[in-house]
């Protein structure tokens, strides 16, 4: 890495930027092989589990791009911070949240216990399977193509072009995520669902299966930082109290069951998938002053090598040093 | 209340703020009736339940008291926080952080089950009582005088005059708090406690009974708002890894199973105890341009009505109103 | 009740043991009032909570039957312990056992976290739900059908008649239990089925809707007292080994959750079934030189009246009390 | 072993059996290695691993002893019987009963979480060691010394002589079992305690560090197998409804979580300890006819090296072996 104590409130041209950035992902990407990329579909499976990319876009209008960022990957899990987004503009913040608690849990991230577990019979976050699944219910729309082109519209609003579906990872999750299926039966049951459990479970592995990059997840990442305001088109996308409560669900209950120790040493709203990628938002703030080539941003990271939470082993270490180089943390 | 559209972001002469704070206790006040005090021990059952005060210290100086600000209660949990910084400060992050875990569960505050559950082996956070027991074994000193004392400097530090132990709730609370007896033992059996039981057990007492006042808890949220430096005395008290490392805590782990919620509605890092008090931390923001009359603040709320997860009914609704009015939330 | 002493020893003419059993139905039939008829399905719900009725069947060919004997019921549960005998005679014991433990549970009886919390990833027993939809997918047949007749072949060798199916309860099962869904997504999750998921479902809710008297109990009941040999027409129904396993597991956890309040009090083994059925099996013993009017016996009863356990309320008490009556528990 | 297919009904000479039980020892003395001793306190780690010991004794006068069968060890976990059996006699069974469930549990042995999970707040049953602890309290005795004389006069009107402590043994356990501390001090904290906690814990200590012999356990396993009554002194012990309680409690409870493994395998009541004993009760039945050389018997076997339940592991295949020869169960 390039050596030296380095003043970053000092202006820096944006090569040197380049510069430190290509160095870590550099760096972190020797630590991809302290994980395995995502076993329980075949064509996840298939991934390269050495990339590591990163793009960071600033609210100043820098956009700092590394690493293997020309690789699109399926947005997984980080889709139910859209399908939150999009329920809570098309429902109400205050109906959402009468259906879906808002606690964090230690508990590992797909399982059924959670919904036994808590005694008012709500899913414990919209950001668990059985919370985000409930979520996906209440979108509007009888089929599950309109219910995702719910989704969509708010991607296509958000990023300026409307993504795809990877068909061969929707059919193949479609076909053999017998634990979703399982919790939206268990869901079914207990009346959550707001819609046929098909539907609901067909339009689920559809926004899981929605195709992105890091790109992507950097911009959707910077307009959150801006309460929900894309600075970049001067238009507000989601509405600002939404965008707040979805940070701070991000931060609680953003990173599986290492969303405290995320918060805690890297200490900004993130949210991973399966396949990868992570978001992370860093809402500009007073500190800023000392670093006028961000003064907020959005962060999209890939890295398909996963650690025993699930969540990306190169990335979530790459995001820690850079928010502690540029001190980003909301704390 | 006062009636009519406010305009924050407008300079109000003090008087008006405090004309608002003040109807917005009395307001609030009426909630007090919504919970019960604490019962576990006798002298906690004789506080008023209607009994609701708050003191704000902002960064620019301005100061703002109302309600019942004069009642001096036992700190409880909220000493939590200052053994956390105390034992970073002694014995360094990592080293903490290496026997207690920083996350965050959706069980009740005092459940034994939590350290059984994380398969670490370490109870879950500093703030849960097998964490707060594990951390106050690691205090300095051979007696629990001498582990007391790491605690009162800090916060003489902090307040500018040494606090003392209301004795009867101490000796209560030695007498009668047969859960926590149970969960140090079971601590020792695990081999996580770094003193001997009795005398940590006797400082976790000695540290819940030390009196304190709205005003002090303000005093104290203020220094943590602007990461340990004290803006009043212009010196740092808290190194700034450990001040921010503390919020991050509190905003996931602080208000026992509600911390999810008070995140998501509230969205500034508190902890709150049994004894009714709750300390709130909201730091300068990009967005406190538009409110000069604060710039970061820290409170301090006083409402011994509590409701079922052992926080101050009243005041949780009193700091969710100033917070969404002055729009505090650091997401 | 009849009064006085009784000296069960004493031989009793059938005609003064008739009357007993007719006055003790008399008095727990007052008992159905404390209990409810199952309501997750609306045909049981259509069930006469205050009936109540009994047969029993002796060894020595005294048969006595009491109270509502005429009422066909669907056998629920109670099916349980037929497909398991059927899977270990087909597949043998130990296959069967390395897929489905014999441990009993102090959970409710159709929880999921049955599966997840066993370590070794085995449901815990042939009579949760879990268990028991396991032992269906290992059943003979490719078809629902086919896997059903292996079930009903059983019960005609025991009963001397082929019972039907209750087309309603069966549609309306397989229409409303979610749950048995959620489990049977789980379980091929998990990779327990032997079957497809949905013919092993549909042969579960048909096995549950299958037709059947207290005297088809008592039958069974008496078969299993003597260890899978049918007395009465001479003939092994059932091979020895597996008529003892299939006692002891119904002695641990064949009354839900109250499997051990019912091996302490009554003390024989037992499987009940929502219908309200219960079968009971009181095998010969030294004990019974004392009472030769019974020498072993089984019993059937029948009283939809549900306890909060899912056991019939009056059902239990009024074996307990014949079971204290004539010394049948086998401790 | 002795080979040849064996008529158990034939009557044999007390050389041949005893042949056949020299074998059997000899044979699963090899399974020691299976297993290791209890290492929680350093006196019960001193056991030799390779020891292996038997005695049954038969109602008919037949006694046959192999293997190391002069060691004595401390009675453990096994004094939970006798413990159980002098509170019920001196309270009431009911008046236990309503403090302590009877229900088993597919969870570890020495579990905090059993009593908390238990909706209605009672230990799920006597031989978890929180329900044990609670049985303790309710003995009559103002000191530790005249609590643990109830349980040795039991024990010596049972055996014909008094027994002693292992005082090492007892310091050891008193001085390191933070275990049971903690489950003490939950207990008080639950209420459920009935004497003072220390002089509880002291008892408890001790009647677990009464040393006992093989002979020993097969004798109060004979009482047991007649009911309360001691056939060799022609004298009732135990008043009947107690001892069969107790059989029943074993049977669904007594080998901690193997319990149901070892109702369907060996399917005699067993209650086991950490110092490798295990006392096994086989009452008399009419299948008993059938082997007239012993129609009932009590047997203790000794085997210190436990599995991973905390049962003799070679103890537990012996008796498995001798109950499949000699058709011991129950059921």
């Amino acid at each position: 890495m390039v050596q030296g104590i380095v003043n970053w409130s000092t202006e820096l041209n944006e090569e040197w930027l380049q510069n430190y950035v290509d160095d870590w992902v550099a760096f972190y990407r020797k630590h991809t092989k302290d994980g395995e990329v995502a076993s329980y579909i075949p064509k996840l499976q298939e991934a390269n589990p050495h990339h590591l990319g990163i793009t960071i876009i600033g609210n100043n209008g820098l956009e700092i791009s590394s690493g293997d960022v020309e690789i699109p990957f399926t947005i997984q899990s980080i889709s139910k911070v859209i399908s939150f987004i999009v329920a809570c503009m098309e429902r109400g913040v205050s109906y959402v949240l009468d259906r879906v608690d808002v606690e964090p849990t230690g508990e590992a991230f797909n399982s059924i216990m959670h919904i036994e577990m808590n005694q008012v019979k709500k899913p414990f976050n919209p950001f668990v399977n059985a919370g985000a699944i409930t979520i996906t219910s209440m979108l509007n729309g009888n089929t599950s193509d309109e219910k995702l082109a719910s989704i969509l519209n708010m991607l296509e609003k958000m990023l300026g072009y409307r993504p795809v579906l990877d068909v061969d990872i929707y059919e193949s999750e479609r076909d053999s995520s017998m634990r979703n299926r399982a919790i939206g039966y268990y869901l079914l049951e207990t009346g959550l669902l707001e819609s046929d459990l098909n539907i609901t479970l067909e339009t689920y592995f559809k926004q899981c299966s929605i195709e992105i990059s890091v790109h992507d997840l950097a911009k959707i990442g910077l307009i959150l930082a801006n309460d929900g305001f894309d600075p970049q088109r001067n238009e507000e996308i989601i509405p600002r109290q939404i965008a707040r409560i979805t940070k701070a669900l991000m931060l609680t209950c953003g990173m599986y069951d290492a969303s405290g120790k995320f918060a805690t040493y890297v200490g900004v709203p993130a949210k991973s998938g399966v396949s990868g990628g992570i978001i992370a938002v860093a809402p500009p703030r007073v500190r800023d002053e000392a670093m006028p080539f961000l003064s907020g941003c959005g962060i999209g990271v890939f890295g398909p090598s996963l650690d025993d939470k699930g969540n990306s082993v190169a990335g979530i270490r790459l995001l820690r040093h850079i928010a502690s180089q540029w001190d980003l943390s909301i704390f």
